[in-house]
């Protein structure tokens, strides 16, 4: 299906990341960029930070005739040619046109549009060396979860990644169990969208030479999802390029079997993400103590409505309650967390088993971490810091609890409204 | 604890039926008039369908001494004895207040609040024998869940009850599995109660009798639900009684382990109880291919904002969205229903089993029937009378999976946004 471009230039996509979140992304993408060749250049780089890794004997790729079964191996080698995160994302066939890249610098090479998808700890080391060598015009969208609180505030990854490295950044998240869509089961997304009003009315470039780093650096007023209005220098996107726009990225993300909608709201999505995991925290102790659907159903219920207080209240002037209570990103990730996610679990095991949740988390993630319990202590420093812990009333009882201050049989009293 | 009251007269709760919902409502409304005595008189009448039961020998209050266990007794006698409804909340203790009464006229003698709490199928039954019987200024709130729907419209049964009944009548719904409430395992309902503007304001009485009939017949005009402007005759409260407002209601219904929120919207409650069996089907199914957690969530997710869509066009001057993403009455008896509730289990259980609906039914429900399969039937032919399939794609996927016209397995193309 060759449509006839009125654009000079395509998009050519690079995913930074390669988990099985980054690596199941990145096979979407590739199946869009094949698909819309009028917008996007066929081939996707996925960067991967290489490590060497030996073909299990359990793999649909083993065979003891084949060289690359012989010992250790290049990640990036092993996914070039068997089409396959051997290590992150096993048994599932990747596009031809993904290539695994272990070069930060060089996967970036005329990339116009970087989807950031590795975890949140990387982000600053991998800005620093991106810083300089990507196209000064380049468009980002971040499918980190979570949003970094201290005491002084919340901010989001994506704008972390776009003043690092002076571009516009966007979010997606949503419910999405990775391997769940690596398998093209059904799912939905939310993706953020929301830059300086420029590329839709971008100035024609000065040369439209394929670098153009001679497109003027212009300065926008823009507010950033605090409401704080300030300079921000962005280069417009040349206009031999489509714009990118919600009706681009939906083409880069949607797929039959993951459906994508595209909203303005950056920091909803993004604080979702990360709240969910304390109400998810609350759920599983709930849950742990028997007591049943309804008062699961209850605490998710008041979960949410915290949820949509405090963005309204935190980010005014951009958050809108709608994204936590009817996007896959706000109501539906939250379900999919209090089903079967790792806080919930957690949570629900340290009731069942009268066992601090530092004890169950060493016992059941295998040395990872909880992210709701960190979230939910980060939280509250930030709240008590406003003097508004009594406003949240959930997320404080979370805290009470996990300090060992309240007990899990306190919930309904110290949430009952007044 | 005994508060003067400004008011010279309580108000007597009568709880129209006795089935494992109507009896756990009694309990806690029985359990708020003792602990508001200056609101309410003491003791709540339960209307009970006689009928003979036989103490079984499970039954912690059997004995063979007991002149109660042996043979036959009348329902009634059994509650009023053992403070228990041995038939349809077994091992649940009832408060010593709560009097069971076989005669329907008799239980509603001098009551100014009456609870419905009975199959929807018994209503026009007990409304015509309750007609010319009950105080004419008396207030209803409905327990009964669901709506009644054919090719013409959507009536809710509190708007069907307070006509023939010739009342205001409110309704009450939320994620309340009875045997959970019953067990005093915490959970929150929503009231939903906006009558015509006229207790607030009443009218002192003529003769401040009991019987109040000497109150002239006011005649208002009043909105119903789906917003066409009728003229209503409708008793003003007397003022000697305390209000019937939000408050009162909250008053009367909340515990501690069951959390009210009192809203305006009643047919946003009352639709929330109905619709979310089909958004329930459609979970079941997808969970039924083992589609996992990402696919449940997306079809609720869909599903919600189907059944916000419906609300607020169909009752465009009376529904609130808010009562479906944020209520009890909405998201979370969405989230119950979807965990374990029938609807739920019978579809899922029908794609395992590759058996129609109908026959799972048969084999899990012995002789009840499903209301999801029901409800999506009668919305479909609603829809379809408006030429309005097509707004609703999972409403109308359910339909036709119901009817073998449509996969399982089509559900995310047909529900695809264009």
């Amino acid at each position: 299906m060759t449509r006839l471009s009125p654009y000079a230039k395509k998009h050519k996509v690079t995913v930074i990341g390669s988990g099985n979140w980054g690596s199941s992304i990145s096979k979407m993408v590739a199946e869009n960029t094949a698909a819309n060749p009028d917008l996007f250049e066929k081939e996707v780089n996925m960067w991967v930070y290489e490590e060497k890794i030996e073909i299990p004997k359990s793999s649909r790729h083993y065979s003891e005739s084949s060289p690359l079964c012989k010992g250790e191996q290049n990640l990036t080698e092993v996914i070039n040619q068997l089409h396959e995160n051997i290590k992150y994302l096993p048994d599932i066939t990747l596009p031809d046109n993904l290539r695994a890249n272990p070069s930060l610098v060089d996967s970036v090479k005329d990339s116009s549009i970087l989807v950031f998808n590795l975890p949140h700890q990387f982000i600053n080391g991998v800005c620093k060396s991106l810083k300089g060598h990507i196209l000064p015009y380049a468009r980002g969208i971040s499918c980190i979860k979570g949003v970094h609180v201290d005491e002084e505030g919340v901010s989001l990854f994506s704008e972390s990644i776009g003043k690092q490295l002076g571009i516009y950044c966007g979010a997606l998240s949503g419910a999405n169990i990775a391997s769940e869509v690596a398998k093209e089961l059904y799912s939905e997304t939310t993706v953020a969208y929301d830059p300086p009003h420029m590329d839709s009315k971008a100035p024609t470039p000065l040369n439209g030479s394929p670098s153009s780093s001679a497109v003027d650096l212009a300065e926008f007023k823009h507010k950033d999802s605090s409401g704080k209005l300030s300079k921000v220098n962005l280069r417009p996107l040349p206009s031999e390029f489509p714009p990118v726009d919600h009706s681009l990225l939906k083409t880069l993300f949607h797929r039959p079997y993951f459906h994508v909608r595209v909203v303005h709201d950056v920091a909803g999505v993004s604080l979702g993400g990360a709240l969910k995991n304390i109400v998810a925290l609350a759920a599983g102790y709930v849950d742990g103590l028997g007591w049943g659907d309804n008062a699961k159903a209850a605490v998710m219920r008041v979960g949410l409505l915290e949820m949509v207080k405090f963005g309204t209240t935190f980010f005014k002037h951009s958050v809108n309650a709608e994204t936590f209570t009817v996007e896959s990103a706000g109501v539906a990730d939250l379900i999919t967390s209090c089903s079967g996610g790792r806080n919930f679990r957690c949570a629900k095991y340290s009731v069942e088993r009268k066992l601090p949740i530092e004890e169950v988390e060493k016992q059941e993630l295998n040395g990872q971490k909880l992210q709701g319990t960190l979230t939910a202590v980060e939280v509250n420093n930030f709240l008590k810091k406003q003097g508004l812990e009594d406003e949240y009333p959930l997320f404080t009882a979370v805290y009470h609890i996990l300090k060992g201050e309240a007990k899990v049989e306190d919930i309904p009293g110290l949430i009952e409204p007044k």
